[in-house]
């Protein structure tokens, strides 16, 4: 397992973009929107993790509501699994409760799962699998 | 500039030893308290990153305030820089507001910064810089 990026939720993603620009020193290198998830992502690279930021495209976007309940900021941590369905199913098998029972299409190719935050101490966690080609 | 730490704020510490043990398949390797900040850590190692347990140890911790307000979850974010001195400066000259303004000592052997999260969206952002014996 590794830590492969934190996701923040922001209002506005050429704003955030700019900020996070001065604060890394560097540009984002990839903008990608994810329409099943209604957002617009960036990605920053640090070190060998990433930032993501996420603007909501629309109202039934999470980060929407996330925004509307807490105010922009750090939204999720995502670590990396080499074998996504083994993960949830160990985790499963500890006590953690999954958002999707499948792994889904997220953002920068990856295959993802979320566990809900009540049972990992209000933490948003998202697990990921590099999709291999 | 490397994601060094991400910090989450529990109410108890032994507990949530156990949960992230749970979740990361692996214990704790240290735990230490920091009376400067009024709180108990905890670390766990991911990858090159390592997430932290914060327990307040009394009620002037930023740990108490913070779980009054949101509750449990994500508290910040710490980047490892090589030069504390000249990023602060830098991140300042940015725009970026700094809560100390000198580096204090924290937890991990480490010098450290805060940034105001109002001058970055929402986040509050940790620099660090390893001191070297």
């Amino acid at each position: 397992m590794k830590l492969e990026h934190i996701g923040i939720a922001v209002k506005n993603l050429k704003d955030s973009n700019l900020l996070f620009e001065r604060l890394f020193g560097q540009p984002s290198y990839k903008v990608e929107r994810v329409d099943s998830e209604n957002v617009s992502t960036s990605f920053f690279e640090v070190g060998e993790s990433k930032v993501e930021l996420l603007e909501a495209t629309n109202e039934d976007s999470t980060i929407t509501k996330f925004i509307e309940k807490n105010g922009e900021g750090i939204h999720h941590m995502a670590f990396e699994v080499e074998d996504i369905h083994a993960e949830m199913k160990r985790l499963e098998g500890e006590g953690f409760q999954l958002i999707n029972k499948e792994p889904k299409r997220g953002a920068d190719n990856k295959l993802v799962c979320f566990l809900h935050p009540k049972s990992s101490n209000g933490v948003l966690v998202e697990l990921c699998q590099e999709i291999k080609v």
